[in-house]
This record gives C-alpha cells, sequence and structure tokens, in this order.
C-alpha cells in the first residue's frame, strides 16, 4: 500500500478524492484525509475501506509531522500560506509533495533541498494555474519543435454558472471563493504587453478595458486583464514575445455592472465601517454618496454613476436588493468588500440544483518559415452537480493525477516544479481528456494587434 | 545665553530662523543650525553674532546627542519619520523639543516620561498641522464658552501660487514638495461625517467630489477631501458633531483636470516602469493607453477620458508638453508618480520672481439658546519672495514663536502636546498677527447640509 494523505477537505477536495479512491485497489492506493473538522475528513472517504479521514491541524507541529510521516506523498489543499510548514516536514521526512498553488518564493527556496533528496515537489497543477500551464506549453511546444517563433500568448479562464443555471442579469453566481470574486483585481496595476509595448490598466479602470471573444457553442464573453501577465513570461520563456495578456472571463456585461461597485468605493477592504452589523443595505449604498437630506439613495447613485434611465445596469443594482431599508449587513467591523459580499451572496449562491462551468481559452500567435499563424484552443466544462462541480475537476483531478504518476515514477524529476514539462503534462492532459477535460483547437488567421505591420 | 538647536535646514528653516535672529539680542538667544550640509546650514545663519551653522548627520548617534546635550531646546525640521531619534536623547538629556509633524505613535509613547521629567515636546506647530489648530481652537473654545454646542467644522488649507504669479492654465505651480502633490490623497479613501452620516470617496473620484468656498478678495476656489477628517475629532473634543470634514484648497479646475493622471494611473507609485529613463514622455503617455498601430496617442487619450475638442482639459495637457517624442523621463526605476512628477516639475516650478499663497478657511456651525450659527474664519498669506515664502513663515514662524515662549516658561505643561491649549495659542497667534499672519472672521447665516431640518 502506498499512503496518500490530503491535508484540507475543502470544495476542491471532492473529485481529487473520488478519482483517487476509485484507483485505490488498482493501484494500491491509502487515502488519508486530515481537515481540521473530522466530519468534513470523514465524509470525503465515503465509507471506502482505502480511506480514513483523520483530525489535522495544520498548526499542530506534533500531529502535522506524524501524519506526513506516515505517508509517501503528501497533497496540500490548504490555502497557499499553510504550505510551506507541510514542505519543511515533507524534505525533512523525504515525501513528495503536491499543491494546486503558486510557487511562492519559501517554497521555490526549498528547491535545491528537495532536488539532492530525490523528492519531486508539484505545484501550480490546479486549473488556473495548472490546466492553463498543462495545455498552453503543450502547443507551445508543438510549435517549437516545428521551428516556430513565438509571437503572441493569451490566455483567458473563468470560474461561471452553466447556461442552463444562469437566471439572473449579472449572468454570473459564486461558483468558487466570493471574497476572491470582490477583491479581483485589486492590490495594483494590471500589467501586460501588446506588440512589443508594455501596458498598464488601473484597478479602477480594469472593468471598463475588456476584449470579447467567442466560444463555439457557448457563445459570446469578455475578457478582463489578470495583474500578472508578465510573470509568465519566464516560465514559459517567452523573453521576446510581441503579446503577452492573461485574463479573466466573464459574461458579457458583468464587468460594465461590476464598475459600478468599483466606482462607489464599494470593493474597498481597507478600512471597517463603523457599526456595520446595523447598517442597512441601503445605509451602505448611502456611505459612498453625497449626502442629501432630500434626494433618495436611488437618484443620488444613478446621477453619481451617469445611469439612464432606461439602462439595464440600473435593474442589475435593482435585482440585488442593494436598496432595501430593512436587511442589514450583520457583520461587525466589516469592510465595504466584506459587506458587499454579503449582499452578493444572498443572489448570486448556487441553488441546490445549479451547476457551473469552467471556460479556458488560449491564443498562440506564432511564425513560422516567415509566415504567421494562429491557434486558438479553448476547454468548456459543465459541472455534474454541487460537490463535483467543473471548478472541483478542473482543480483536483491534475493534482489526484499528478500524485499517482509520481507515485509510480512516471513523474520524476525532482525539485520544486510546474507541470510545464512534457514528461508531466502529455500523460496528465490524456487522462483529463478521458475525464471530460478537452481541449478543442482550430487554425485562425494570425492577426495580433497591428495585421498591417504598421510602425 | 539659551542655545537652540535647529535641525535640518530646509526650505521651511528660513523664516524661522529668521525670526529667531531677530530675537536673539533681546531674548539672549544662541542658534545652531545643524545640517547634513555644512554649507546650508551656515547660510541660514546670514553671518550673525548669535549663530552657527554645524554639520549634523542625525543618523551619527555621537554628533545627535553632543549636539543636543549643548542646547536647551531643539527644533527638528527634517521629516517627521526621524524625530523619534531626537526626542530620546531631548528626554536622556533634559531638553524641550519643538517639531511641526503629526504626532506618531512612537512620539506619544514619550508623554509619561517627557511628563515626568517636566519637558515641553511640543509638536504639530507648523502650518497644517498647526496653524489650523491654533485658529480652529481659538473660536472653538470662544463658542463653547458662551455655551455654545458645535454643529459643524470645516476646514482647509492649500498652498498655491500668487495670483500675481499665476500665468499658467492649471493656475498651479509646485509651492512645496512635488511628491507629496503627485501622491496627495492616495492609500485610502477619504473618510468624512455630514449630517451625522459617514461618508466615504474612494481615491478615484476623489478629484470629481470637490466643493466651492470664495474668499474674499481672493475669489473662488475648490475644495477636495482630505483623508483624515476624523481623526481630528477626538483631538477637538467633537466627538458628536454633525459635520466634520477637511481638505486641500486648489484653484477651481485643478482637480477636474489633475483626475486625468489619476484615471490614466499616472499617479501610482506601486510598480517601477520598464527602462523609464529612455521612456519619451509620449511613450509614458502611452503606457496607459490601449495599442493601437495607426491611432495617435493624443486621439487614443482623448477617447479614453472622453475629451472633447472644445474642452480646455485638453489645452492643460498640450500646456504640459506631455505628447514630446523627443523628451525622455531621465529617471532610473521610475514609478508612473515619478515620471509625471519629472514632466510636471519642468512646467509648475517657480519662476526667481514667483510667490506662493497660504489659505486657509474654517466653518465653525453651532447651536446656542435653541438658534444656529455660523462663524467663518479666513486666512490668506502671499510671499515676500522664494526664501521667504508664505509656506515658510507659516510653518516656520509659529515653530519659532513656541521655541521662545517654552524657553520662557510662558508655555510649560509637559508632555507630548499639540498646540490646541489657550495658553499656547492665544500669544502664538497673536504673535503671527504681528507677522502678517492675520485671519477674518464673518458671522454668515447657518446652513449644514440639512437647511430644512428634513429627516
Amino acid at each position: 500500500m502506498r499512503n496518500i494523505l490530503i491535508i484540507g477537505a475543502g470544495r476542491s477536495a471532492a473529485s481529487l478524492i473520488r478519482y483517487l479512491l476509485d484507483k485505490s485497489e488498482k493501484e494500491n492506493l491509502f487515502i488519508t484525509i486530515g481537515d481540521i473538522s473530522i466530519q468534513s475528513a470523514q465524509k470525503f472517504t465515503e465509507g471506502h475501506n482505502n480511506a480514513r479521514g483523520i483530525l489535522l491541524d495544520v498548526f499542530n507541529e506534533v500531529q502535522r509531522k506524524e501524519a506526513v510521516l506516515n505517508s509517501d506523498l503528501v497533497i496540500s489543499m490548504l490555502p497557499a500560506r499553510y504550505h510551506i510548514e507541510v514542505a519543511k516536514d515533507c524534505l525533512e521526512y523525504g515525501k513528495h509533495m503536491v499543491t494546486a498553488s503558486y510557487v511562492s518564493k519559501e517554497m521555490q527556496a526549498l528547491n535545491h533541498k528537495a532536488e539532492a533528496k530525490g523528492l519531486v515537489f508539484m505545484n501550480e497543477i490546479g486549473l488556473d494555474p495548472g490546466v492553463d500551464h498543462m495545455s498552453a506549453m503543450q502547443v507551445i511546444d508543438r510549435i517549437r519543435a516545428k521551428g516556430g517563433k513565438m509571437l503572441l500568448f493569451e490566455s483567458f479562464c473563468g470560474g461561471l454558472i452553466a447556461p442552463e443555471s444562469d437566471n439572473n442579469l449579472w449572468n454570473y453566481k459564486f461558483t468558487w471563493n466570493p471574497r476572491n470574486v470582490v477583491l479581483a483585481g485589486q492590490g495594483g496595476a494590471a500589467e501586460f504587453i501588446q506588440e512589443g509595448r508594455y501596458k498598464y490598466i488601473p484597478y479602477h479602470r480594469l472593468f471598463r478595458r475588456t476584449e470579447f471573444i467567442n466560444i463555439e457553442g457557448y457563445g459570446k464573453f469578455e475578457v478582463l486583464a489578470n495583474r500578472n501577465s508578465l510573470q509568465y513570461q519566464s516560465v514559459y520563456c517567452l523573453d521576446n514575445i510581441l503579446t503577452l495578456y492573461r485574463g479573466t472571463i466573464r459574461r458579457v456585461g458583468f464587468s460594465k455592472a461590476w464598475n459600478m461597485f468599483v466606482q462607489l468605493g464599494m470593493t474597498d477592504d481597507t478600512y471597517i465601517i463603523p457599526d456595520s452589523k446595523n447598517l442597512t443595505y441601503r445605509e451602505f449604498v448611502n456611505l459612498f454618496l453625497a449626502y442629501s437630506p432630500t434626494d433618495t439613495v436611488e437618484l443620488k447613485l444613478r446621477y453619481a454613476l451617469k445611469i439612464d434611465q432606461d439602462d439595464l445596469m440600473w435593474e442589475k443594482l435593482v435585482e440585488l436588493d442593494i436598496f432595501n431599508k430593512e436587511k442589514t449587513i450583520g457583520i461587525e467591523n466589516a469592510t465595504p468588500a466584506m459587506a458587499l459580499q454579503k449582499i452578493l451572496e444572498e443572489k448570486w449562491t448556487l441553488a441546490p440544483e445549479d451547476k457551473d462551468m469552467i471556460v479556458m481559452y488560449h491564443k498562440f500567435g506564432y511564425e513560422l518559415d516567415g509566415k504567421k499563424h494562429q491557434i486558438d484552443s479553448h476547454m468548456a466544462l459543465i459541472g455534474e452537480d454541487q460537490t463535483h462541480t467543473a471548478m472541483a475537476k478542473t482543480v483536483g483531478l491534475p493534482v489526484a493525477i499528478a500524485a499517482v504518476k509520481i507515485l509510480n515514477g512516471e513523474i520524476n524529476t525532482p525539485g520544486v516544479q510546474r507541470p510545464i514539462a512534457k514528461e508531466v503534462y502529455e500523460p496528465i492532459l490524456k487522462e483529463l481528456e478521458e475525464n471530460g477535460v478537452i481541449f478543442r483547437e482550430e487554425e485562425v488567421r494570425y492577426l495580433g494587434y497591428n495585421p498591417d505591420n504598421l510602425s
């Protein structure tokens, strides 16, 4: 028996654990699920013989070390900042490790020690980062193998509501951590490169600088720039690329409507609202509008944001019941972002029968034998239900597949890794395809942003 | 002889030192000016018998402690963050201290020790903070002495160009630290209270939420909210006040034009522009605009900010030569804010004959015997020349006057102080008046923001 320890039995663990349980007989796996809630941990075992749930508080050093010591490979599904102590234990006891999180500086610093001990510390192997790396590098490597030179790489990903469950004016529900959605784009300007020029978009303009994409069979979407496009430049060896742009996918119209909250200041997470608990939704809105003894909050908001009488944006606000005089925020010491999240959760939480959807879209522009080409590649996946969501699948399956392949020695380059090498992405993408995560490619005309080569 | 040590011979030191030199015979003062540049220090002595300039590096503990030890009172005109080491030395050697800076937590922590040793550590006694505290508390104390209850306090201050030197479309030049002007308003939402309601303005809306004021003899100005109105609430004991608002004064139209930079993202100080040294002004502007192989930077900017053909805002940009293709930023590792500052300094630096102007405006609303009243009070001062600017006078004179009065025992309440007690502000305001810093009061109708008492 090979022992796999999974730390953190959160929403993304369902498909991960099911995959491992399904393989446990054939692959001789025993799965230990450790969580701060033993109920959560035990629930995920589904009564399987090859699994058990244990209480594991990652801050309890004795508990943590013992659990790591008794495993052959550790999967940490904790928030990224908690991985490092687990990683140090893995190093101490000689265990492989898998996470779906970005490689932190602290994690990167363990690279040489992991290499020296022959341990694979595989990170960024969820959806985004993860599936994006693998599906992009597969195409990029193919282009390079033919002798092509990369000119353009654009990559977009979104966690959305499935079309059959899409029944509000925002065409959006929370299919993942709502707080991350409310804070998305904050913390600095978005940076990217277009035709060799650096471009920056400040947060307060981000939601008005979207672009459209079309996904066959799913219609039109919009894309807004991520903050960190440039950090992919060195990872993918795209140092001299002309265009490099990463973005988040939303249904058309979402960003322009979301911009209302940004403009008002409702997404601010840096200060606490006095007596936020007893503040009504209406009073919350009024915090961001000029005082008037006579004019309504409604008209003041329309005026502040220049919303015409016939603008659907207005109906989007009304749908959220944001002008309600009775409902209160109900949270002590709430920031504006926390209060806004509360209001949105009331309307954007998934109903029991709702399904989610993941969409990913890449554009690869390249030059080969003096000619310019482009490959577009996309993936769309609809969740099964509220446990095995598209998000849980696309985050959890790559982690699970990688874990088994590391145990089997198929993935064996030691050190702190990302899934950008062929030995890693080829077999994983193949298994993902068998599980319904399928990329479809098409050759399109290369246009870039300067089709007539004007200088 | 009483020895006064002045640390930091910067722009604000001129009027401070002249005042002390003028009083030195009568008051038996000997002035030591310590600066990192001995030339700067010596220049300010003006060859006076009762003064000397010395080399003083505030980080050189031996130098610093010796200079403090040989003085009776220390004036620190250093940037606020450097006061604390000087303050500790003053505590050790039993010396009084005066600064024009906000009381930091570290400074406040010395309160009991300073009290125990009978030392006066007077802070916030420049212009803003300083003259604002004194001129406001004088009126507030008078209202309270009559039995009045404060309803409204609004206070505005601005460092501007004098009307006779006002010759650009922005009606603005740098009369003080340009960096502070470029970064003004950043770091969080502006908070204030209007008619008992908390109000918040995010940075990206700040420059469009201005209000107008009129200053007799000087015309119309505009006011934009400061970040920190609420921190004056406890200092002035205004805990139940209905309206509390502090702001910065600019000439009408400045803020709306400045908002162009904010909207584009040019005031961002959080990231570094690649190869900023060789970037032309035009390329700098283009960083914040969508890529186009054909459209001009000019039209892209007009489009992005919706600037009509006949809008004077456009001329304001052109006046700055911001579309120049030849001029380069010339600074390594510049942030957008640093690059913008460079461009502005070329046009907004004072000419040798230019004079500056300080304006301050307070509104005091109160209730007395069931009736509502309001007193408006303002001060406007034009600088003598580029050394004895209005800014240097209004910052330096209160510091100097306080120093002499502390030495004479007229100001003697020990501890970490602000100039909000009558024993402090009365004699200082009187001397300021003799030096041309004059507040004019008028009774006006109290309106507040809810004149008809609607609820």
